[in-house]
């Protein structure tokens, strides 16, 4: 565990209004509300090996889930990982993927629900979470999101596929055997829209990449080849964390497998600081990846990162009401925080 | 309580995405996921008349709050609210509102946390509730905002006021005593920025405002003389309300003391039809106005609302990635559940 270091810390103990230059969005720091940096832990960790009965993610139980996209390894009754359909989907493959109906009169627009929501089984054992897989076996999950998003690029009506990840009830999950989601949108959505542009912009005035600059020693967590761990200059929430592809890539789908495993790597290592520094706290990760159907595949302002966010705070009125935020710790503190966690070697 | 209706609602049952038209947001309808509308329930209600020792804003307990503003009525020992400073502010009164720093070399853009962080203590008693207050006695809280936001416009520096209320611990509150907050920020706030652009946009296009074309018959809950309570078109959570007046009006510290009673007696009804219906849930409120200085008190695209969300969801993943909301609740039919919630006449 990292020992308790925030006096020593050069950040400063003023309140800081950052400008997040990829989110285009204001963060505010504010050191005055919080405890000390290291003293920040989950109120609501979880139990990481509990045992359900009935579980239909479970091995066996293929028969009550919604239909199967594809397992890996193929057509193996012993399966390490299944890509499904969400039994639930909060939209509809099934329906026209209509054009947006703007009805004048009433100012009305709306689009059908058409799209794609699926969902990855990334182990067939209860009680086996993402963090105590292999580096390989979480490769392999990488693998099977970009296989999929890259099955999903063939319907021209896919503008944007988001691969994102709730772990714990109150991040969302609804299920607690170890699963992600991908959804797939027939628009590019609001937040996506906005970084593009945000990204573009800083582009356009320094000809350098947003997520490029990214990269600091005093945000630095681990490194690994290809990758590394950061906590971002305007972090929106409490340790908030990205891994990013030092090689400048524009879209998550064309990982290849060998970085997956590399990838993978540095996610277990992420993850595992995390529940040891913050008491396995619920969280969420996000794929940020760019918009499908562009031409162009390396788009130059734009780059993919894992985003990880441990669930520590609350979304209230003031976030809701401004869309700005209020984060107790500053992001140097919690990188060095994060560096500082001694994790055991496994596996 | 409201019949259960949803069976001969009109509303569609396959997924639709829906634009909000004031907050340019994209907000995705998935009935499928969720229960009938007349079924949502808050599964960690509060309990409304918990008592607390040593609560710092009973009445009594003065001299252990951080500095008085203003109190009603002024010097009164036997007062019924207290504007005071928030002890703990997230952003700071005594230091200097710097221009933006924009560090070119590092493209970290930083601006000093100036600003304002207040408290409005709603009632002197610690076990009444926002809703148990008279419609007068509300309207003296909406009046108590209103004054302190035009003080707060005194400050070159102040571009923005966001007047919330978090009610319950899981919506954000840190104490159980009715209270609700005023934040003064040096900058225009993202969501505020997107709001009053799309709102121009509306505006540009249709020669209409987009809040005065809220008003429809199948989203509407009540009426008074000078406001309605509607569902929004495109909510995003569900059983989200908004308050409007109906007289065009960009800016909410414009109300007078007679139309704040009546705001009063209809955002009592609001509440109390709310508790009713969804168990008493945890809720945010947030008064969404336009910034200060600029010259034009009265924006013709522009027009303030007070909007109310009950904690019923989580925020997880893909809301977090990109932007877009899944509501499980037809805006329709949370109006119809709504209109015909029968609340028993009080004081």
């Amino acid at each position: 565990m990292a020992s308790s270091s925030s006096s020593d810390s050069s950040a400063p103990q003023t309140p800081q209004i950052r400008k997040d230059s990829v989110k285009n969005r204001w963060v505010i720091f504010s050191p005055a509300r919080a405890k000390r940096p290291s003293d920040f832990k989950s109120k609501t960790p979880i139990n990481p090996n509990q045992q359900q009965q009935q579980c239909p993610f479970c091995i066996g139980h293929e028969h009550e889930c919604a239909p199967e996209i594809f397992r890996v390894p193929p057509d193996n009754p012993d399966w390490k990982l299944r890509v499904i359909q969400n039994l639930y989907p909060a939209l509809s493959r099934d329906i026209p993927a209509a054009e947006e109906v703007n009805n004048s009169d009433s100012g009305r627009v709306v689009v059908n629900g058409f799209g794609f929501h699926d969902v990855v089984i990334e182990t067939p054992v209860h009680s086996v979470q993402l963090s105590d897989l292999s580096p390989r076996e979480i490769g392999e999950v990488l693998v099977a999101h970009t296989r999929r998003i890259k099955q999903l690029m063939s319907s021209d009506s896919i503008k944007y596929v988001q691969v994102f990840k709730n772990h714990g009830a109150s991040a969302g999950a609804s299920m607690s055997h170890s699963h992600s989601q991908i959804m797939a949108l027939p628009v590019v959505p609001p937040a996506v829209a906005t970084r593009l542009g945000s990204m573009k912009e800083y582009f356009d005035q320094t000809g350098k990449c947003s997520v490029c600059e990214s990269n600091s020693k005093d945000l630095l967590i681990d490194v690994s080849a290809h990758f590394i761990s950061i906590v971002p200059f305007a972090a929106t929430f409490p340790f908030e964390m990205w891994i990013i592809p030092l090689d400048h890539s524009s879209h998550f789908h064309e990982l290849d497998s060998e970085k997956a495993v590399e990838l993978g790597g540095l996610l277990k290592l992420v993850l595992r600081k995390m529940s040891l520094q913050l008491n396995n706290p619920p969280f969420n990760f996000m794929v940020q990846t760019s918009p499908l159907g562009d031409n162009a595949s390396q788009l130059p302002y734009s780059h993919w990162f894992l985003q990880i966010v441990p669930q520590l705070s609350v979304v209230a009125g003031f976030e809701m009401g401004t869309g700005c935020y209020i984060n107790p710790v500053f992001p140097e503190d919690a990188a060095k925080v994060l560096r500082e966690v001694k994790v055991s070697p496994s596996e």
